[in-house]
């Protein structure tokens, strides 16, 4: 059983993760906690405090072998394990997700998307196909998917989160726009890109208001 | 000067208006604060405790005015002014973007997308138009644009960063991989989506490690 970590260092683990890939890929053995924290800005006491949720990572004057620190966030973030994945969904969104090859690097395989749309249906995007949504449930069990990405109209969302729930899958990925009632060993990360839009008017006003 | 409000509640604002415009949809007057509650997942006292940062809002036995207390939101947020977006990067996310209508009906209206490639520039997108992102400077001295979404390669965010902040753009949405650096009057919200695919896998894999 491990130990219950708050989702503010949780949503700071993935860029960790992102900074150090970086700095792997420039050659960057060792990286001090001050020039790590200039970088990230963050305060060098919050990223010691942070890693030390998960145990040992710096040595004092010494700093933080990046190689190794960069492992064992891929370890902690479970990208060390493959994902199979499926889009609901091949719109835009479903398409623009299904198109960022980046995702393949860190494990995540998206293996089909799946749609209503006639015009759509036996295409494929860089050779993944295009099914209909009827073919879901055999697809799912028969190609151990694990994650589903909803990027289909708020209306579909319940209904299609019900089935997902019902084969067993283990996390939703949820762009469309309302909150999944699950139950709680079905995970879900949501994308509400209109909260997203909401806060940036905010913080433009806050901003104004401050001057 | 404004109260400086802490990230997590301004996180949680937009979710209390999208809740609230679907009250005021379903034609809901007024709401106890256990029945919000109970419909966001989020305790009562911390519903009040989120809404005191901007004034008082509830009544003691009565609850929330479902369109007033909307209608309150809607200002903090800023969703009472328009905000004029672009779109730089014309690819399936910068499309999916332009196609959602939704955000019109919140004061955010997308005028014009800005691309590189010639198969797209002179293109429109639900009328909006597709420019050479050479005219982007002229277009947004035109427009009166605060508000650009960066759905271009990571390699290419930082300088069209540089060129909007040189621009005087208040608002930056950046789906480009990387962290922006800009000047303090200048907001950015970002959304990193591997950061969210890895948010999930962690939170898979820690629902695992829970059975």
């Amino acid at each position: 059983m491990q130990k219950e970590i708050s989702p503010a260092v949780i949503k700071r683990m993935p860029r960790y993760y992102r900074y150090l890939s970086e700095l792997l890929e420039s050659g960057v053995e060792r990286i001090s906690s001050a020039e790590l924290s200039s970088r990230m800005h963050v305060t060098a006491s919050q990223i010691r405090q942070d890693l030390n949720n998960f145990g040992e990572f710096g040595q004092q004057g010494y700093g933080y072998n990046v190689a190794y620190l960069h492992n064992e966030i891929k370890r902690i973030l479970g990208l060390d394990q493959r994902h199979r994945i499926i889009v609901i969904g091949a719109g835009h969104l479903g398409q623009a997700l299904t198109n960022y090859e980046r995702f393949v690097g860190r494990g995540f395989m998206i293996t089909a998307l799946f749609d209503t749309d006639p015009h759509k249906i036996g295409h494929s995007i860089r050779e993944i196909p295009i099914f209909h949504i009827n073919e879901m449930e055999y697809f799912v069990r028969e190609n151990n998917i694990d994650i589903a990405a909803l990027t289909l109209p708020k209306q579909y969302a319940k209904e299609m989160a019900d089935r997902l729930v019902a084969l067993g899958i283990k996390g939703i990925w949820n762009f469309a726009h309302l909150d999944l009632d699950v139950p709680d060993d079905v995970s879900v990360e949501n994308v509400h890109l209109s909260d997203s839009l909401m806060r940036l008017s905010y913080l433009i006003k806050s901003t104004e208001s401050n001057k």
